[in-house]
C-alpha cells in the first residue's frame, strides 16, 4: 500500500468516523438505538445483580457501599473513557429492628396488630414504644383548626388518600404526600406524641410505605411511622366507634453519623466540546426495605446502557456524555448537591441533565424543566419517538439529583414512563427486582439513548 | 300539586333524561366515566372471583360451565336489561396428566429434564411417549428443503423465536405463531412423529406456552409440545455438537366429544334503536394452565364493567349495548361463530364491536377493522382520549371472537393495551391474578366504556 492508498484510507476513516451524524438519517439512527438494547442490550442483567446481590441500599449502608464499587466496576469493564467517584457525605439513619405496631383498647377487636414502618430520618420510640390517643385528620388545616387543646400528648393519624381519579400517580402523590414530609413537624407544634401517617400508594393492601420526613428546625422531634392503607383504613372506621382506643407503636430507629459516600460517574469523552456536559442519571440509594429496584436500579442501569449503547452502536458524541450514579436521593440529596457543586467549581457546562427516577415501566415521553425554546426543540422531535409509541413530549418536572442544576441554567428532563405500577411498590419491601418486566426496562433505556443523542447532535 | 305543575315536571324530566348527550360536554361525560371505574370500579373484584375462585376454563370443562353461571349471575345481579346465554357446541380437550420431556443421550449432559406441555387440540403419545432423533428448523421452507430424506422418523424442533426488535409484541407474535398452529402437519407430511415448538414469548425463561394447533385434512396427527425458551436454547446448543442426541416426550391429551356450553350475554336495551346493537366483548373460556386472566380474564370483566359504568352514571344509550362474554376462543371459535350466526337469524343490525382480548395492561388506544370513512370517525375523537394518554386510535384488527361478524358489515375494533408483558405470561400458569394491575385495569375498562358512549351517542 502507498501513501496515496493509505491517505484515502485515513480520509474516507475521517469522513464516515466524524461524518456520521450527516451520514446517516435520524430515524435511522434510533432505529438502530431500539434494536441494539432490545436486542444486546444489558441493563436486565446489570439491574438483576444490583438488586439481588446487593439489594437496598440506603445511604451510609455497606451495600451502597458494595453498589458504588460495583457501579464503577461495571462502567469501567465497559472501557467509558472515564469512571470517577465524587466524595460526599451523606446522612447514616439506621431503622434498627423490625417495628411494631398495635391498635390497642379497641371496643370492637380489642387489640390487634397493623402493618407498619418508621419513616426514614425519623427519631425511634425505643423500647418503651409511644401509646396514645388518635386523633384522625386529613390535611394541616384540619389540625390546626383542632389546636393544641385537642391533640396535645395524643397520636395523629394522617389518612388523607391519594386521589384515584388523577391518571398520572405522580399527580395523586404530590397531592398526599406533605403528610409523610412534614407532618410529624407539624403535628408536634400542637403537642402530638407521635404521627401515624397511610402509607403513600394508590393500592389498597396490607403493605406500609417509607420515605423520608423533614423535622423543622426549632419543633420536637417525634417518632413518625407509616401504616398500610387496609390498616388505615382499619385505624379510621374502629374510631369512628371508639374515640377511646389508643395505638402503640414501637420504633428502633435512629440519625447516626454523617458517612463518607460517592457519587459515581462514568463518561465517553466528547469529540468537539469535551468540557460540554450531558448528564443522564439515576439515584444508587434506595431504601433499606425491598431492593429498590423501581427506585431507583433501574435509573441506574438504564444510566449506564445510554452510554453502554452509544458506544456499541459507535456513535462518537460531540459533548462529553456522563451517566451519573447520584448518591442519597431518598434521605438527604447529598449527591445532587455535591454534583451540581462541583460542576461550578470545576466551570463544567452543562447542556442538559436527564434523570430516570420514575420506575422502569414502558416509557411515554419526557418531561422537560427548561425555556419555553428548549421545550419546544425537544417536542419538535416528537416525530422520531412516535413509531416508538412515545408521544408525551412537554413541559414537565427533572429529577430531584439534577434539581440542583437548575441554577446554573442547565435544561431538566425527566423520563417518564407509566406511572400506574409504581406506586405499589414505592419505598417498600415488595419493590424487587421481578416486579421488572426486561423489554419494558430496554425500552426505556432506548428512549433515553434516543434522547441524549438528538440533544447532543443538536444543542438545545 | 296541579296539571300544569306535573306536566312542567314531566317535560323537564323527559327534557333532561332524554337530551341528556345534547346537555354534557363528551370531555365531562368521559372525565365522568373514567372517576366512576376509578373510584367505584368493580372489575378487579370480578377478576379476583373469576381466576381465583374459578380459576382456568378451557372450553368444555367443569371450570368454563363455572364461568358461564357466574358471569350470568354478576349480569343479572347487576340488573341489565336483559341477560341471557346462547347454546353452542364446544370441543372438549383435556390435557389428562402432567408432560414429561428429556433430552436423552446426549453426549455433553447425559439425560436432562426439560419443560413442556402438550399443544392445545393435540393427540397425545400416551404411555410409551415418543422419541427420535431432532432436526431443527426455523421456517416451513427450511423443512421443505429437508425433506422426508432427512426427517422421516425424526422430531422436528421449531425453533424461531420472536422478533425483540418489534415494538408491538402482537407483532412479533405474528410472525412466530404459525410454528406452533401449523408445525404438526407441516412436520408431519415429511414423515416426521413428533414436533416441540419453541414457546411464543418474548421473555427467556422455563415456562412453556400452550396454545391451540390445527391439524390439517389428510395428513397424520402426530403430537406436538411447547418447550420453554431456555429448554429451546438448550436443546439447540446441545444439537450442534451431538446430532445422535434424541428427545422423548409423554403427553397424555386427548380430544373427547364435543360439549354444550353457552356464550353469556348482558344487555342494556337501547332507548331509540333497540334493535341496533353495539357489543363489546371478551372470551370466557381460557387454557387450563394457569387462571386465564390477562388472556382474557381481563376482557371479560371489563366488559361487564362497561355496562355497569352506563347504567350506574344513568347513561341511557340509545342503541341497545351488550356485554358478550364469548366461550370457546382458545381452541375452535365456536362461540364468535355462534353469535355472529344467531345475529343475521335473528336479523340484528350491529353497529360495532369492540373485544379486549389482549391483556389488561394500560390503555395505549384502539385497533378499527372498518371502512376508511368509519376509522376517520372514531380517529377524530382522539382529543377526548388524549387527556387519558391515550393515543393511538388507527387502523388496525378487531379481535378473534368478533371475526366472524365481519361478513355482515360490522365495524370490529380491538382494545390495544400495552403490550410489552403480555406474552410473558401467555397461554401459561402464570396468567393469575397477581399479574393484572387494579388501575391498568380500570383505565382500561373506562376507556372501552368512553368509546362505547361516543359510537352510541354519534353512531358510526
Amino acid at each position: 500500500m502507498n501513501y496515496s492508498q493509505i491517505a484515502w484510507l485515513i480520509f474516507y476513516w475521517l469522513f464516515f468516523s466524524v461524518n456520521v451524524y450527516s451520514q446517516e438519517k435520524d430515524e435511522e439512527v434510533l432505529q438502530r438505538i431500539f434494536n441494539e438494547v432490545l436486542v444486546n442490550g444489558e441493563c436486565y442483567d446489570n439491574l438483576e445483580y444490583l438488586t439481588q446481590q446487593i439489594g437496598g441500599r440506603l445511604s451510609g449502608s455497606p451495600q451502597a457501599a458494595a453498589a458504588v464499587n460495583w457501579s464503577r466496576q461495571v462502567m469501567e469493564d465497559y472501557g467509558f473513557d472515564k469512571v470517577f467517584l465524587q466524595e460526599v457525605m451523606v446522612p447514616h439513619w439506621v431503622r434498627g429492628k423490625k417495628e411494631v405496631g398495635k391498635i390497642v383498647n379497641s371496643e370492637k377487636l380489642g387489640s390487634v396488630d397493623v402493618n407498619i414502618c418508621a419513616l426514614g430520618n425519623a427519631v425511634g420510640t425505643g423500647d418503651k414504644g409511644a401509646v396514645g390517643n388518635v386523633v384522625e385528620v386529613h390535611s394541616f388545616q384540619e389540625l390546626a383548626d383542632l389546636g393544641e387543646e385537642n391533640i396535645k400528648g395524643k397520636i395523629v393519624l394522617f389518612n388523607r388518600p391519594l386521589d384515584p381519579t388523577k391518571i398520572q400517580t405522580f399527580e395523586a402523590y404530590g397531592g398526599a404526600v406533605n403528610q409523610r414530609g412534614s407532618g410529624a413537624s407539624e403535628a408536634a407544634k400542637y403537642g402530638a406524641i407521635g404521627v401515624v401517617v397511610r402509607s403513600m400508594t394508590t393500592a389498597l393492601d396490607n403493605i406500609p410505605h417509607t420515605g423520608a420526613l423533614r423535622y423543622a428546625l426549632n419543633i420536637p422531634k417525634i417518632p413518625a411511622v407509616a401504616i398500610s392503607t387496609n390498616d388505615a383504613e382499619l385505624l379510621s372506621s374502629l374510631l369512628k366507634d371508639d374515640k377511646n382506643l389508643k395505638f402503640y407503636f414501637e420504633t428502633h430507629c435512629e440519625m447516626k453519623e454523617d458517612e463518607l459516600s460517592y457519587n459515581v460517574i462514568g463518561e465517553i469523552t466528547g469529540t468537539e466540546k469535551p468540557n460540554e456536559f450531558i448528564v443522564v442519571g439515576g439515584h444508587l440509594d434506595s431504601w433499606d426495605l425491598g431492593e429498590g429496584a423501581h427506585d431507583d436500579g433501574t435509573g441506574c442501569v438504564q444510566s449506564i446502557e445510554v452510554l453502554r449503547t452509544l458506544k456499541s452502536l459507535g456513535i462518537k458524541p460531540r459533548h462529553s456524555i456522563r451517566a451519573v450514579m447520584f448518591m442519597n436521593e431518598e434521605n438527604g440529596l447529598r449527591g445532587g448537591r455535591k454534583y451540581a457543586e462541583l460542576a461550578k467549581e470545576n466551570k463544567e457546562i452543562h447542556l442538559a441533565a436527564l434523570e430516570s427516577d420514575s420506575g422502569g415501566f414502558t416509557p411515554k415521553g419526557f418531561g422537560i424543566n427548561a425555556d419555553e425554546k428548549v421545550i419546544k426543540k425537544i417536542a419538535s422531535w416528537k416525530p422520531l419517538f412516535s413509531p416508538f409509541k412515545i408521544y408525551d413530549i412537554e413541559k414537565g418536572e427533572g429529577g430531584a439529583d439534577i434539581s440542583p442544576l437548575k441554577a446554573q441554567g442547565v435544561s431538566l428532563i425527566g423520563f417518564k414512563p407509566d406511572s400506574q405500577r409504581y406506586f405499589d411498590y414505592h419505598h417498600t419491601e415488595i419493590d424487587t427486582f421481578d416486579k421488572v418486566n426486561k423489554r419494558e426496562l430496554e425500552l426505556g433505556a432506548a428512549s433515553m439513548t434516543a434522547l441524549i443523542y438528538l440533544i447532543d447532535k443538536y444543542g438545545l
